[in-house]
């Protein structure tokens, strides 16, 4: 009799986006006239450049030819992608990294939920509460886990609040864990965390044979110079940290698929006979096992990101989006809306006006703004009372969400 | 202290693949000059055709416009590809699918592994001996095996021998199993099941409330119109069984990625409280929490594949490789070599001459001949003195290597 894996029952509720984009259809099929600006599920909307585009056409028509016909890669991805990533994206930081360092893939929400794989389930998860829920419900699919409680957190693991006391940035665990999930640029908050803040995170790692799992899927969005974009600035983090890249919000890749994991070789883990062992080893086995790599193509596109000409556009890109942050954050803050993030990051954190819960403040956007953002309170108990606002639509759309939303809080 | 999954250490040897590769690579290095002709990783060779192509470069331009920009798609697959592999593909053959039973995914390899997230770790597995090393290994990966013995087989799954004697169709397991994998057209020996043979799995999976793993990525190679492309052309299979297939072998996608899964909404599982639930549900939450979805100029391509061009196209160069299939059949058996295979799928199954074992004969190959083929006994115990050559190569290079062999064995 086949068996179901039972702790997917345990998971509450759909996956938050979809919940998202189930409202927003049922409201539009009610209101087929409105016009509804959807800045919700962070996706981005700008084109993609044309150094970028060249590079894609170009590997399409490499495999229209029988000698650049590309079939099979390296599961791990090619070299010359990795390559260009670690001269051109941590040379510049003062991070020396392996091409058998890194891994690409076809995209961040898989790296991050695949990392599991190689840990054992006894291990004690921390993660901070808003977070992106991909963190918790793998955790919960695996197995890791118990029940929720009535709050919506699962026993076993160890939720670290990221409130306005705290300004976002979770304290230190005060009970011992082995892996620690931190997200900077933040993802919901935007928020991110300094040199000196990160050292902490390492050191408690180090001390503590923790791994780091380290998203910084927005890091290419820092404006402020003394922001950190890599866990691997901070001195003895290859010790303890995987980190987590995406070209999904840097490239405008959401849609294109590409990712990518850096497992140090120096980061270890221990044997249930107590051993140490190299999680680089574990992830390359899981990766030729179990993978195929990232579309050839897509690489290719994603290499052309590290051009001369690719990164120029790609910037501009993204200084379009940051100041849409501007205008969303500085409107809202002007109309009397308490925000965070949307400085070094493409997420604005807002605190529901009048102490509304968030899904009500999304059913009130929705219905009386035609705007769509996500509920803070999807991100986690601590959430609650707040939504996120991104920073990905179009400069009109975003002009006109501000507009209002200002004119109807007034 | 962060503990590693133990389960990785119990796996044997290298992935299969990786080790021939480091074989073929060290030979030459040391022999730059051998004019080396690889028949054996089973990778495609053709460039893409035309059809496929110009929905390749569309979708690119897609992405560079504005309005028809392609940011995150449903996770499982765009329903314009789904229901016209539906359409194309299943309703020739007499099988209706719902939208919501087919999932496209990046690859079929990852979805042979990926499924197992969905099912209980006290599930039993039966899979093939020999068999493609997914399977196998991920079982392992997992959790599900105790240690491999000697032979290679690992304790708690269930294999079943594939031999001359069988005619290469397992039996039915004599001890009851919940999760059975089945792979027709045959990687690696390159043999197909009749319905009627097939029809036994299905009333066996339904008698025993198993679930059948069907893994149809060669059904595009078949020639014998008696024999059946999907399971769900065996009455009660869509009680039962899970089907996978794959753009790789079919349209030269191995570099590209794309493949899909059907999982239809009536195979259920039982949760430990003994209710039952639907796979379908299970893996639609797998698939949103733990996947972005397919690139999309990579569905536009496959879509591309199921117009009257696009498959007249696509077909002419399955007929190539099944002409290459016939080459090496024949070929060999004029030399004495027994085969096996290669007239409903591209592989052929030789049987090593003299007794030698598989690895030898590899060796014997790759350093007389400077042919690389894939060791039976890499696909499991009972592949032992047997050898697969895959019918991918180019004409020239097929032609060459058949007579190096004949030449060889004189």
């Amino acid at each position: 009799m086949a068996k179901i894996n039972d702790n997917y029952l345990k998971l509450k509720a759909g996956y938050l986006f979809p919940e998202i984009g189930r409202r927003v259809r049922e409201f539009t099929a009610a209101n087929p006239d409105a016009k509804v600006i959807r800045l919700g599920i962070g996706d981005v909307t700008r084109p993609l450049p044309p150094a970028i585009l060249k590079a894609f056409h170009d590997a399409v028509d490499d495999l229209a030819t029988t000698d650049r016909f590309a079939g099979y890669g390296p599961e791990q991805g090619y070299d010359w992608l990795i390559n260009a990533i670690i001269e051109k994206s941590y040379k510049p930081l003062g991070v020396d990294l392996k091409t058998e360092e890194m891994f690409i893939s076809d995209g961040s929400k898989c790296d991050c939920a695949n990392i599991l794989d190689i840990f054992a389930l006894d291990n004690v998860v921390a993660i901070g509460d808003p977070v992106y829920p991909v963190y918790n419900d793998t955790n919960v699919m695996i197995g890791r886990t118990g029940e929720a409680d009535e709050k919506g957190y699962y026993k076993n693991i160890v939720y670290m609040p990221c409130n306005e006391a705290n300004n976002f940035i979770p304290s230190l665990p005060t009970s011992k864990v082995d892996i620690i999930y931190l997200c900077f640029p933040n993802n919901p908050t935007g928020t991110v965390a300094s040199k000196a803040e990160l050292k902490k995170w390492v050191d408690y790692a180090n001390a503590n044979d923790a791994v780091i799992f380290f998203d910084a899927a927005y890091e290419a969005f820092i404006t402020n110079p003394d922001i950190p974009h890599s866990i691997y600035e901070i001195e003895g983090a290859k010790k303890c940290a995987i980190e987590f890249r995406s070209f999904s919000k840097t490239a405008g890749f959401t849609g294109v698929r590409c990712g990518l994991v850096v497992v140090p070789e120096e980061v270890m883990g221990t044997t249930s006979t107590g051993e140490r062992y190299s999680f680089n080893k574990l992830w390359l086995r899981r990766t030729t096992t179990k993978f195929n790599g990232a579309s050839y193509p897509v690489q290719r596109a994603a290499a052309a990101v590290y051009t001369d000409e690719g990164w120029k556009q790609t910037r501009e890109i993204i200084d379009y989006y940051m100041e849409n942050a501007r205008i969303i954050r500085e409107g809202l803050t002007a109309a009397g809306v308490t925000c965070y993030g949307g400085v070094d990051a493409p997420y604005i954190w807002l605190k529901t006006p009048g102490g509304m819960t968030s899904w009500d403040f999304f059913d009130k956007l929705l219905t009386e703004c035609n705007v769509v953002g996500t509920p803070g309170s999807g991100f986690g108990p601590s959430g609650e009372g707040f939504f996120r606002l991104s920073a990905f639509g179009h400069r009109e759309n975003v002009i006109e969400a501000v507009e209002r939303i200002k004119k109807n809080l007034k």
